[in-house]
């Protein structure tokens, strides 16, 4: 019957599906969280379906849930109520290039490697790398950020409009075409980050940049973690043009060595980029080794050439691989907090000593520029004991952030996994969110069991 | 009897007051809006002062306006339905400075100029200039801007966090001393813009940055508005650190050499500065007089010291009170739209076109790297004629920022003069930020009569 009405909407039975296997891939993601099945899969191509499907699932108050790569870390796409799961990777067309006015409009399924690949010809691209080769809409809907934020942001200060179906079945447009607006409340920056539950998007409107002119790529050895965090910090404080800023302890770069039979010197290290003009990149790479020297750097070496910087930053990019092939089988789990930039380096430290007491491997990263932090590391989802001790080093890793004045998610998101942290984060605030939850979806059918 | 209650929770008759001079003073900003004279006038110094008025004026039913410097040039202060006026001017310390996080804590009284005073000597500033000496609190309430939000971004952009008191008496605490969040709905970039109808704010963390080593400013002429334009859009598809790109047209020139008494070349100028690293601020210089030449430029001069760039951008600093000054005893207008960046440079002439239709006298200035820009001239409020006049103009302004797909108002908020225009704009997105406002606000207290 369902089957039947949605036909009606999408009439396409290779996009409308009860499908076991294809319902089974839609209900988790990459990570240890218990997988819920939808009842059934939609593929939409386009808004009008997009709104027929939503407007249908108001009529019969069934839960909807967007689905994009799959690749969220905090069980977003999970549909803990089953419904409808409506997954936007056959929406997929970029819309509009526009290098002049620095925009770009594309559907939500359209993914980072496919934009940038497309940009490419304009010498543009869009900066935000979470990573993961997520889609758009996805990136929208968890605010993702990535190893450029320091430079370029996050998804809210690259959005400039969207379109949103909401629960009442509306299509709405926020934003607009230019760089700035002051009109009225800002319902773009509401929508960005709710996580699929205040809105289903079939458009985004990104802001993107000229593609560098230059890039050298840096890294920086150091004996201990708050040298390399005092010394970025300096960095940062020269008002550098930094691109990337990584941070990687030592236990981490041992992992790697294991992994990969590379000989990197096991402390922790900075790897950095620099991004502008020939002469601005040469300038800035020279001040800062001359920085990193000062602070006591054993080693400082840069590259140009673009092979040579990935080999470069190589350690960096196999961190988390590392520690995931050391326990095959085992679901990767990925912490994530952001501090103040100044107690990052301190809470490297500290989060390094919290997993040896729990005797969890970690690869312990951070985002130095921001503050924003990640311990990776593999967990046995049917091992009940596992799950508590990893649960345990989470939740102190929270407090950890609590207690230096952080926030319990620099960029994944709150999905199921981070709910009680965040009514600890924002007691009096919290219900402010509800209450715009509660206006905008009176009966919780957009991704529900989500944030809340 | 308001009096009376009032001082039982700011028990001082200097800062309670119904004086009728004061209330005239808080009845309107500088433009031509008719004024309207508050009830009572208070001056709160702390968060429990502002909040227990609050609380009062919601068992009361009694409006609440917030008022900092007054510049805003919609309207957004006058007290439409009569009510108390909340004055921070008192309101106004640096609660603490941490040039480690690239953080600062204010109250919402304290000036842009007295900030930046008091972050000087730790070679920090807080780049957000929107011409006047606006408070941090108006800034934040307007989601301000300005010359420099091409490089540094908006208000909202440089606002990590706030506290503020709402329409049910609470206080919370939004965003977080972290540069990146993702926690749930971004309250913060909803309150910010809000123009005083959803929260009174309290304290406000802001993002600074290191004062840059080296700016250079440049100046160059060109014949015709399309080449300028066409000029600063290669600038910024170059990837140059352009900290400022300003285009003032001929006519505007004219004025200020009428009133100034200089003989600057009446023609559409191009006014730039560059930020950076000394090596980084001279290579984009260069390479942007190689481009400025080569896209006609009649003229291109530059400047480093600091009193030589101030004159080099004196026709930039002079074009408003060169108009003003023509015509003493009336009031100040300023148009604010903004468009896709490549469209500016057409949206400048066409608005030309207009003034001149309208037999207005404007200066027109536009923030060339966001597409923003405005047209300044003078209005006697009470000439029904000359109002219609403007106003008819104003609109024209608005439609044609619509047609190139812009937005009706760039930087100066919605005030009262745009609610028109904002239903226009937002025809379906319009409802939800009034389900907003009716949920945060149920009794439409906060500054009521603005945005909708």
């Amino acid at each position: 019957m369902l089957k039947d009405d949605l036909l009606k909407f999408i009439p396409d039975h290779s996009r409308v599906t009860e499908n076991e296997t294809v319902r089974l891939n839609h209900s988790k993601g990459i990570t240890y969280h218990a997988p819920v099945l939808p009842d059934i899969v939609v593929f939409p191509k386009t808004e009008e379906e997009v709104q027929k499907v939503v407007q249908y699932a108001i009529d019969k108050q069934i839960p909807i849930v967007p689905f994009g790569a799959g690749s969220s870390l905090e069980g977003h796409i999970i549909p803990l109520k089953g419904g409808i799961t409506m997954d936007f990777t056959l929406m997929n067309k970029i819309i509009e290039v526009r290098p002049e006015d620095f925009l770009v409009k594309v559907q939500p399924g359209v993914t980072r490697t496919q934009l940038n690949l497309a940009l490419k010809k304009h010498g543009m691209f869009f900066p935000i790398d979470p990573g993961a080769d997520a889609t758009i809409g996805g990136m929208a809907a968890t605010n993702a950020s990535g190893t450029n934020a320091v430079y370029y942001g996050t998804m809210k200060h690259n959005i400039l409009g969207l379109r949103s179906v909401m629960a009442n079945g509306a299509v709405i447009s926020t934003g607009s075409e230019t760089v700035k607006t002051s009109t009225g409340y800002n319902l773009t920056e509401l929508l960005v980050g709710s996580e699929g539950t205040l809105g289903v998007f079939t458009e985004i409107t990104l802001k993107v940049y000229g593609i560098p002119e230059h890039i050298v790529a840096a890294k920086a050895v150091f004996e201990n973690v708050e040298q390399a965090g005092a010394a970025a910090a300096l960095v940062l404080q020269a008002g550098i043009n930094i691109g990337r800023i990584e941070l990687v302890d030592g236990k981490t770069i041992e992992a790697v060595n294991d992994h990969v039979g590379t000989d990197f010197k096991v402390k922790p290290t900075l790897f950095l980029e620099f991004h502008g003009s020939r002469a601005a990149a040469e300038d800035d790479y020279t001040v800062t080794k001359e920085l990193m020297e000062d602070s006591g750097a054993l080693s400082f070496k840069a590259e140009a050439d673009s092979l040579k910087r990935a080999q470069l930053w190589d350690a960096r990019h196999q961190a988390a691989s590392a520690i995931v092939s050391r326990e095959p089988g085992k679901l990767l789990v990925v912490t994530d907090v952001c501090v103040p930039i100044s107690k990052l380096a301190e809470c490297i430290g500290k989060t390094r000593e919290l997993a040896e007491e729990h005797n969890i491997d970690a690869a312990i990263l951070g985002h130095v520029g921001d503050g924003n932090f990640h311990a990776a590391f593999c967990v046995d989802s049917n091992d009940e004991s596992e799950m508590a001790n990893f649960k345990d080093l989470n939740t102190k890793i929270v407090d950890l952030a609590f207690k230096f004045g952080g926030t319990c998610s620099g960029e994944h998101g709150i999905g199921m996994g981070k709910k009680e942290f965040l009514k600890e984060q924002y007691k009096e605030a919290l219900p402010f969110m509800k209450i715009i939850k509660e206006s905008f979806d009176p009966n919780n059918l957009f991704n529900p069991g989500k944030i809340f």
